[in-house]
């Protein structure tokens, strides 16, 4: 019945969301450019688990006590004292296979950490690259969800709201969607979907330029591509690791 | 020169304005459902000005001591002490010419506040009733433009993105806009253009659901339909006063 459903809300920026109950919620977040697509990635490349952590001193000190890699970015470079950045290609399967790795991000790994604090049922990561298992996995728990975009330092993104509305697009008829900013995501997704890459340079996106400055059309390619790394990144214990739900 | 174009930047809700700098632009104060809609239509129709107030309690008190009108609503109805409500077609020239309203609403009379408080250069209100009046203001002043959406307690609305994308559409030769929200905001504006009302009803908007189940579909296509009440509303004085800015 209709009215059993449960509820999906999307947050568009870390600033807003304060105005949702995660507590009995599943939230998603989701970080396109780069940090949820490496993570998914990493994790289908065997890695052993990833670490979210919401500092560099953090993410070095960790590296110090355990057997693991750092990595991390500060406004688009490797920051100093960690050991790899933020693209998914940094590790393939021959590197990353039973390793633990230690990750720092601008946005993403705080999200992460904001909603840790706020209480959040479960919390999972989304991108493109694992969009299928999220939305698997959604659809099976029947909790409600909280769709929670790390966007750019609170600015609201176009990438991560197109994610929002892929998921919301392939799972709806699921979910009871009181929420305008789910609609907004997904008209953003239905109008992008044939060419996501196309209508990201198109529409500007200030990420799209952030990264093309620096040489990583291939990394946004591939972040935008559904399914290339599906598995689900699931957060116990202090770690991100591969979710086996079925 | 395209590097001399003033900027551009949305706001989306009223919890992300602190992320734009106010102090030098022009902030446009957008709460489509209905408070800026029934600002342009009072003045419009002859009101010496409108005081907008951010309390119920604030909006009894001056109505105590001007000379003025009290107008306001909370969820929907005419709040208790207060005489009229929130909708524009309450605001007939017969009734209102060379009249003070002094209004309170939810979302938009506190919006302004918040940017009179960040120190905002310039505030004006927009609305689709005046669309074509805002337009024109933002391009003579050649000055950095902030459109702020009141949206629906800090909740991003589409009533409120669709008419920022309105203007932006409009306007976006004269600026430099590197500003995802506004990209989102002209794609949903392009999307719904051809019928606003059929887009919102389509969309399932969570304000247009909450006012037809109050009978307003006749505010809500007035509130939709461009330039019925083309007049610049500028704040000044603790006022909103027509602008003859040419």
């Amino acid at each position: 019945m209709s009215n059993n459903k449960p509820t999906l809300y999307t947050s568009l920026s870390p600033a807003l969301l304060h105005l949702y109950d995660l507590n009995n919620a599943v939230v998603v977040i989701i970080d396109v450019l780069r940090a949820t697509s490496t993570i998914a990635t990493a994790l289908y490349n065997g890695a052993k688990c990833v670490i979210p952590v919401d500092s560099v001193a953090r993410c070095i000190e960790l590296g110090k006590r355990i057997d693991s890699i750092t990595a991390g970015e500060r406004d688009g470079q490797i920051a100093e004292g960690l050991e790899y950045g933020n693209s998914p290609f940094e590790y393939p399967e021959a590197f990353i296979r039973s390793k633990t790795l230690v990750l720092t991000t601008t946005n993403g790994t705080k999200l992460l950490h904001m909603a840790l604090e706020r209480g959040a049922g479960q919390i999972v990561t989304g991108s493109f690259p694992n969009l299928s298992a999220v939305c698997d996995y959604l659809v099976d728990q029947k909790m409600p969800v909280v769709l929670g975009c790390a966007a750019w330092k609170d600015r609201v993104n176009i990438e991560d709201t197109l994610f929002a509305g892929a998921v919301i697009n392939r799972i709806k008829e699921h979910f009871s969607i009181n929420c305008d900013s789910s609609q907004i995501a997904e008209t953003m997704y239905i109008d992008a979907q044939k060419d996501l890459y196309g209508f990201m340079a198109e529409k500007n996106a200030s990420h799209y330029h952030r990264l093309t400055g620096f040489g990583l059309e291939k990394d946004i390619r591939y972040c935008l591509t559904p399914d290339g790394a599906n598995v689900l990144p699931f957060y116990e214990d202090g770690k991100l690791v591969v979710h086996n739900y079925r």
